[in-house]
């Protein structure tokens, strides 16, 4: 595995893997890698000749009171977990490499950000598509892998994509989820034993929220049935819970399609999200 | 020569070039092809193995007063002369191929654009650098070709190009003159006979303005020295006259490396612009 730091030499190494005609996968994080960062890499070496992985605290994605000084780095580790998943090329690059000086062009993310997570993250979204269009230039994949965990992530990823017709492909890797079905978070070791036995009722909730929109395709029924499961949680108070048309994140229509159901938990140590997609199948066709 | 209407089948041409490892050089037009662009045609069917132009009249980089609907255009003509110049792909969409609805992600040209010609067509660069950076995704070219003729979009691309690190190559072309040195433009033709004569001397203003500057590195009074020859002209009323350091397009200072001359005159029957642009040689350095 080869670690570099500058887009030149990131370059030089995509193009020696393109003139061999090797396909290429590409894992975006911001590094201090947990599972979930794992089981993209490792999806993507199984799926590409070569996998590029970004390791990039990427500073236009926090807002002026978000943790960006304070974000966990350790470099050293990344590489190595990095490389054991899979990895053939990290590219590590420094902020003033990545943004230099004041920007000619800007990017705006445009719809699907002011609901979920993104409601209280104004800007957040700008940064996220600001800098996966530079590493997609950069890096020049032929798949790039997004946690599901992380689905408005992966749908403002894909209105990027699809608006602007990058030729490659998004892959929405599935969440990992303990044997209770809590989902996989770095976030979960802030959890009290307590909180912990309690966590999983938020996927339970998710899912009873699926069933019942599954028996009578009422957006809003569902919701108050998550709400209801949510409500039931000892020590987690409720921060939202949507149903909403998948990728789109706008209401459910007699049209739509894809739906998910989101919700996100706040404990006392740690505020946990969680989301399930799943394809609206009306009379079995 | 290929002509093609869908992104899908772009793709599929553009994807057995590269496979056969040849170099893609792209020119993007509006059609209604004059002499400059084919001389672009030309630049990059000898630097390239492969050259792709599209032809597609752009809505979202004309304002809402802008001609548009009126914008001529004569597809047959154009495929005759694209395939003459060079061309081995047209690349010819309809706008709802390129625009689907309510955009995703937006771009903004936030640099360059409130000067010159920028000025008085707020929003026309937003237009510009969002169909480009469509337009490079789906041709995925490895140098663009753009007339110098038109300096600030030439400086808005490069713009585009450096902050998001697109992979290719910008190259800027040689304004093609008439031989008493007055610039090429489809717009000549609809000059009166004694205007035809006096409009040359724009491009000899822009000529006095660089030999000012080179004599005692002031801009401010290159810019008088332009304004005094524009104003000599009959019949014709001077719009701008501007000294920028090039490509950033901010007022000269010490520092600058390259500079830009540029001018636009009204006649009565059309506003011509001109413009040229040199490096600083201080000392023969």
């Amino acid at each position: 595995m080869k670690t570099v730091n500058t887009i030149s030499e990131a370059r030089d190494e995509i193009a020696g893997w393109k003139e061999a005609g090797h396909s290429v996968g590409f894992v975006p994080t911001m590094g201090f890698l947990h599972e979930g960062h794992l089981e993209l890499i490792r999806h993507a070496a199984s799926e590409n000749r070569r996998t590029a992985v970004s390791i990039f605290v990427n500073p236009t994605q926090f807002g002026p009171n978000e943790d960006f000084e304070s974000y966990p780095r350790d470099l050293e580790r990344d590489l190595e977990l990095a490389k054991e998943a899979g990895a053939d090329l990290v590219f590590a690059p420094a902020a003033s490499e990545m943004y230099r000086g004041t920007p000619a062009v800007t990017m705006k993310a445009a719809a699907r950000t002011d609901v979920l997570c993104g409601e209280s993250r104004p800007g957040h979204f700008d940064g996220v598509v600001t800098v996966l269009t530079k590493l997609f230039h950069i890096l020049q994949p032929d798949r790039a892998y997004f946690g599901k965990k992380d689905a408005q992530q992966v749908a403002v990823v894909k209105g990027l994509t699809d608006e602007f017709f990058f030729p490659l492909e998004i892959v929405p890797v599935e969440t990992v989820r303990e044997s209770d079905g809590l989902a996989k978070s770095s976030r979960n070791v802030f959890l009290t034993e307590d909180e912990r036995m309690q966590a999983p009722k938020i996927y339970k909730a998710l899912q009873a929220g699926q069933r019942n929109y599954e028996d009578g395709f009422h957006a809003e029924s569902a919701k108050t049935e998550i709400l209801r499961h949510l409500a039931e949680i000892e020590g987690g108070e409720t921060d939202y819970a949507e149903i909403l048309q998948y990728p789109e994140l706008v209401p459910v229509t007699e049209q739509s399609r894809e739906i998910i159901a989101a919700a996100a938990v706040k404990f006392s140590g740690a505020r946990l999200i969680d989301n399930i997609i799943w394809t609206v199948n009306k009379g079995g066709n």
